[in-house]
């Protein structure tokens, strides 16, 4: 990170001209052979358009759509005053520039209420989700155990004999689901001798160093990965526990990532638009962070959630059991064994954080401020797309989680 | 070419198991790092799927759907005889073994009268359409024409003032429609030493030589070519016109071309699903040959074409003028000046191919065996994706031009 890091208004990819001409000027072009798009502040343009940087695949709405959302805006709402945690108060609206937001819709009992577009960010736009994609792909395990068709006492070594001689090998399913794996890999993104860095040359998404020899992508990455304590001892967040998820549900269905995602939640969800999935050289979808799609598509799925698993027009879509886990969440004492100050008494379960706060909230939480928030008392579900400088939640937190509280209680009064 | 070509059932993707399993076996893979989505018989699997190697941009569907195609499937199509040129009489059924078809509908007043799928490709699938595309774009600049925002007669060195030092400079974009324009740049696929290589260096799609300095992107590389002989002498096809024509569309609407398609024939048309767009790295999308998309999407601007401009419901999406001057075509005496056997006395004008047979049938044509085929006098439409192993229209005329001919004379006799 450089010492000074401009603001969100500075920062405004529109201000700062990137990729605009035919062609852009040289030094308003972001180089996917330069890894542009995974750096501030050209990541403010990049993250709306990941396809133009990186080989993907297509997540398919199936054109049977659901009726767009009813409407109902606020104004009101952007004058919420929210005390950020250790800091001053300010409003709403304040908040999202501070959070270098790119999009943001907030739904109350099923109407959006709220909607800001900032940048190149728009209704269109297929922006990263990166890690709340895990959220997707955990969603789709547990339809899969309620359906039978994975037990999640299974260990991983089993279902995947590749990872027999892995550290993955012993844990179970339902670890891998909660992260509560204990392998020997260190997820830090502002370390750059970590082992996220072994884990992106692997993905190959931003270009290898010159003679690279390490894994050739991400399925032959995961088996090289050790065992570093007892699985199930605490929670620790690993990207690498939803590649093997992810592995896990093309093995056991014989249909890729993406593929299940169209069927089993893109086309029944009545989502509005296909969404993009990065892919690993093999062709293997990312399912760690490589979804792109539509904020209103993203809200759509939080809806979907917060009706217990079922769609626009009533049908069951996911097992109402399987959200019911979700929402239960997953252990917080093994949570408090990792530091997130800003979430006391949470937990991680079924690839979801669940704040175990009065309303019940749960959350969808990717890098760099991407976030799905529902929260079941206050009816209430915010999608917010961001591109954050910093790769962190916890630079975003403080922010943002007094600022779901407080427009949860305003919107419950009324 | 190795001497020996796999015939289309050995060389079946399904058959041959590319990029099958999680990750697929490593003499299974088909890498873009090898340029192997451009390498036979990997093609057939990978024009399927070529935005899982190569960056792309969304043309967008806009969810207000045309119906679907009425259907009345004739099964008697697949005995229709047709003779091939020089060669022995075979059935129609055999004659899509014989080009490597991937998928091909058949339209006849409007209805689906035949749907065959081979291999990997389906109703979903975005297969590349090549040079395909440059119908699209030329279709784009027909309809600017004739809504007066763009002249055919101004100079391109005036358009596009990066360009007033290159051969194209004192060329019209007229002659950029239809190729007649006189520029130092030779498009032999079969030829390795040709421009063509430089233009395919530039673009990117494939693996740059290492140590490559050349023009980094498209838009770089088209400033470079040089002029030989005299504009508007005669019909020479090459795909740089295309690109100057995407420029001058872009320039001129300030509009990419992905965005121009999508706001002006595929929302308008009804198009039922989004299309992907190769893009250099510079994000310029690739006007000559990069759009990939669903076949039955493009039988659906083939029937456009067929109704004068008119989508499914009536409405006047491309100025019937436009349409009238595709279809009237460029000049047969510039076009027999380059040697088109399978074709006497056809042309080439607004990016399309004008057969000026009796029944007045144009086609957009794109290499490895893509072909629009518009009949008017038979009411026939047929979209036919292919992967024929031999890059030049010369391998699959000889089957295909008299089977389209053979079709139209049995459709037309009721």
């Amino acid at each position: 990170m450089p010492d000074t890091i401009l603001d969100a208004v500075t920062s405004d990819p529109l201000a700062m001209g990137w990729m605009q001409g035919y062609p852009p000027p040289a030094e308003k072009r972001i180089l996917a052979s330069e890894a542009g798009h995974m750096r501030f502040p050209m990541t403010r343009w990049a993250f709306s358009n990941m396809r133009q940087f990186c080989p993907t695949v297509r997540v398919g709405a199936d054109g049977v759509h659901a009726a767009p959302f009813a409407r109902g805006l606020r104004d009101d709402l952007d004058g919420v005053m929210v005390t950020s945690i250790g800091g001053a108060p300010m409003t709403f609206a304040q908040t999202l520039i501070d959070n270098f937001t790119d999009g943001i819709l907030v739904l109350h009992k099923g109407a959006v209420v709220y909607e800001r577009w900032f940048g190149v960010t728009g209704p269109e736009t297929r922006h990263i989700a990166f890690s709340m994609t895990k959220s997707f792909v955990g969603t789709l395990a547990e339809m899969l155990v309620e359906q039978g068709v994975l037990d999640p006492a299974a260990p991983i070594g089993g279902l995947i004999p590749e990872l027999a001689a892995s550290g993955f090998a012993d844990a179970t399913l339902r670890q891998v689901l909660d992260m509560t794996t204990a392998i020997d890999f260190n997820e830090d993104y502002t370390d750059p001798n970590s082992g996220i860095g072994a884990f992106s040359n692997a993905l190959g998404l931003t270009p290898r160093p010159a003679g690279y020899t390490g894994a050739a992508n991400m399925l032959e990455f995961l088996p090289a990965i050790g065992k570093a304590g007892n699985h199930g001892d605490g929670f620790t967040y690993r990207t690498a526990n939803t590649e093997v998820l992810g592995w896990v549900l093309a093995r056991a269905t014989g249909k890729p990532v993406h593929q299940l995602l169209t069927e089993r939640l893109w086309a029944p969800l009545g989502m509005a638009g296909d969404a993009d999935m990065l892919v690993d050289s093999a062709g293997t979808p990312f399912s760690g962070g490589g979804l792109c799609l539509r904020l209103e598509d993203l809200a759509r799925f939080g809806e979907a959630v917060r009706n217990s698993g079922r769609n626009a027009v009533g049908e069951q879509v996911i097992p109402a059991a399987a959200i019911a886990r979700i929402f239960a969440g997953g252990d917080p004492e093994r949570f408090a064994k990792s530091s997130y100050p800003a979430l006391p008494g949470a937990s991680y379960g079924g690839q979801w954080w669940a704040t175990h706060n009065a309303n019940g909230a749960i959350s969808a939480r990717g890098i760099h401020g991407q976030t799905l928030w529902i929260d079941p008392a206050a009816d209430m579900v915010i999608a917010r797309f961001a591109s954050h400088p910093i790769a962190a939640n916890s630079a975003n937190d403080p922010h943002s989680l007094p600022t779901w509280a407080g427009l949860a209680d305003h919107l419950a009064k009324g």
